[in-house]
């Protein structure tokens, strides 16, 4: 079993009705003027907007509102709210929305104290404080709210890069899962296939770390069970809730324990489709290539391929399993092809090369560009 | 699901070689002088101490050392520590050892604070704040290396009580299993059985929760392949990992989350054992009374037991699965009667009016005189 840290101090309040704590939480904290963070209107149309914001009243906090983050989002966007913030003596963040907003949210937390916030991006400042974030979830799937991770675009040089502190780590996360029964399919799924995503990253390097193989096992199978409610009762709360709070652990450091830091390949070659494809989602993209992927990798680390298609499949061989994972998302309503994600076979070459931008990657193997030719050939 | 809170601050340093971190660990928190706190001289015989002052040197951190921690730490010992930490100015503790010697230092770190330390165990004094803890887990079993709790004896007027606040989060726990290779297996069995009974008490809770339900199975099961394991070959550092993280997981938050806080019923019963038979462990207690409890509590949330039958034994019943439970422990050598333990029948009332002092308890089903008699004749 390999060494491991394990470090996450984000308090999470979780469960119907804990949205109007907000404003008590952020007065406890001496805290009196925060930026109010968020996408587009669907808070609005949901409540958790006017639930928030009588919460920031009722406890004398006063807020500066920032609308428009969108889904993939923009350094120039967090620039203004880091503008925002200093010209109006803020003193903390509030993000409310999914992992987009939070991301965004923890840009400009950080933000705040350098002074060139891509820098931190490309590696060259390092982050030594930040905004204390608090953040209202409305949608689960990157485990945003629970972890120190945050994805920023660049636009201008077409860069979408990521920083990774423990500063930007959220003081407290609000997750009612009943703001999410609003939520359209397509988005519920999305999130929950990134969320099986993240565990199968760590997953497949299981060798000697029962514990967290049998965790990541849980995880999977409860990801996949809450799916499968929702498909038939998109106001199951329990599925609802199941599904957040596996979410959250899928990314928290508790699936990862002891598991190397993940492979991450999938991720990577999923990456060079979105940049290419703007309009395919990034949990489309993971469910046409996780299938191929384990195809492909499953003799470098055989038994625990064929734990999974046992444990999570009941299949008796890695095939079969990929059979039924591939038949569930198909049930689902996921693209399990890039036929189906309408991208030609000619374009292979095309995205290989852009996978490999920054080199070989995976742990498992090392893939190099004929590995990515070879995946990429068994996902069309 | 209910509602919950999540919150687990504690920094954990797993796996080989991590003790000799903690002198830069407490250098770079700003610490220069320490109260080192110990049992008996294990920890000079397995080498820990020897490693662990050799970096304090090397990092250049001074300590004053106080021994003798007793398995049941006492007030009378906390209160000297409280006073060592006072007139020799001394900054934070580190806790080297298994649960009792965290315990301890918990309860000086806040009694560091406070003008009685007992009256925060009797609920009239309130922790507002506590000395910053570091621990060197030497025995995995009561998680106290990543929670908030402390139990303390007085000695004086008898009474074994708990303390639960925020502030005595270990700062930073170092869990090197590789320390535990040492461990007789009566100790190794009894951190086992404790971490599972942990995890029961949680888990029968189980309802509608299905992550945190499937989650505490990977942990039971892990804990019970785990001992399997070190029966055969006290040094399998696998073996012992594996142990080692279940058992933080098994009370850090994880495994409870939205299960109501546990029922608690089956510590309860045990603690009257524990006082009146001072001579017998705690797990033993707990594995004498845990398959009684269940046998007699079963209709309360059928499913649920059946699920544990089926997921944890194979067993097509109840009554099955506490046959092989009962099974399991006996081939450990734990007692699964009082029978084994020398108690006697008569002392049965004794027994069950020692637990009923704080009135009735349980959450599953609030457990009165009469249902404590049933569980203990069923446990004779």
């Amino acid at each position: 079993m390999d060494n491991f840290n394990f470090y996450n101090p984000v308090r999470v309040l979780f469960g119907e009705a804990t949205i109007p704590q907000i404003g008590r939480e952020l007065k406890n904290a001496g805290i009196k003027k925060v930026l109010l963070l968020a996408g587009g209107g669907s808070i609005k149309s949901n409540g958790v907007y006017d639930t928030a914001i009588k919460s920031l009243r009722r406890a004398g906090i006063e807020w500066v509102e920032l609308w428009g983050v969108r889904p993939n989002p923009t350094l120039e966007h967090a620039l203004k709210g880091i503008e925002i913030c200093r010209s109006n003596g803020l003193e903390s963040i509030l993000a409310i929305g999914g992992g987009s907003v939070i991301d965004e949210a923890k840009s400009i937390a950080a933000g705040f104290y350098l002074d060139d916030l891509w820098e931190a991006f490309e590696g060259n400042e390092k982050i030594n404080n930040a905004l204390p974030l608090y953040t209202i979830l409305t949608i689960s799937a990157t485990c945003s709210e629970m972890n120190m991770f945050a994805v920023l675009s660049n636009e201008e040089q077409k860069k979408k890069w990521a920083i990774r502190s423990e500063y930007i780590f959220p003081k407290i996360s609000i997750i009612d899962p009943g703001v999410q029964m609003s939520l359209p399919w397509r988005q519920t799924l999305n999130g929950g296939i990134d969320a099986i995503s993240h565990t199968m990253e760590f997953y497949f390097l299981g060798t000697n770390q029962e514990i967290s193989i049998s965790i990541d096992e849980a995880i999977i199978n409860t990801l996949i069970k809450s799916i499968d409610m929702l498909q038939n009762d998109e106001k199951n709360y329990n599925a609802r809730a199941n599904l957040a709070w596996s979410s959250a652990l899928a990314l928290n450091g508790v699936s990862g324990a002891s598991m190397r830091g993940g492979d991450w390949a999938v991720h990577n070659i999923e990456h060079s489709i979105s940049v290419l494809y703007p309009e395919v989602a990034h949990a489309e993209g993971l469910s046409v290539i996780y299938p191929a992927w384990i195809l492909y990798m499953q003799e470098n680390n055989k038994s625990q391929f064929e734990r999974w298609a046992k444990n999570i499949w009941g299949a008796d061989s890695v095939e079969k399993g990929v059979e039924m994972l591939k038949n569930k998302y198909k049930s689902w309503g996921a693209p399990v092809s890039l036929r189906e994600l309408h991208i030609a076979k000619e374009v292979i070459p095309d995205l290989a090369t852009n996978a490999m931008i920054r080199g070989e990657f995976g742990i498992l193997k090392k893939l190099n560009y004929n590995d990515v030719i070879n995946i990429l050939e068994l996902a069309f």
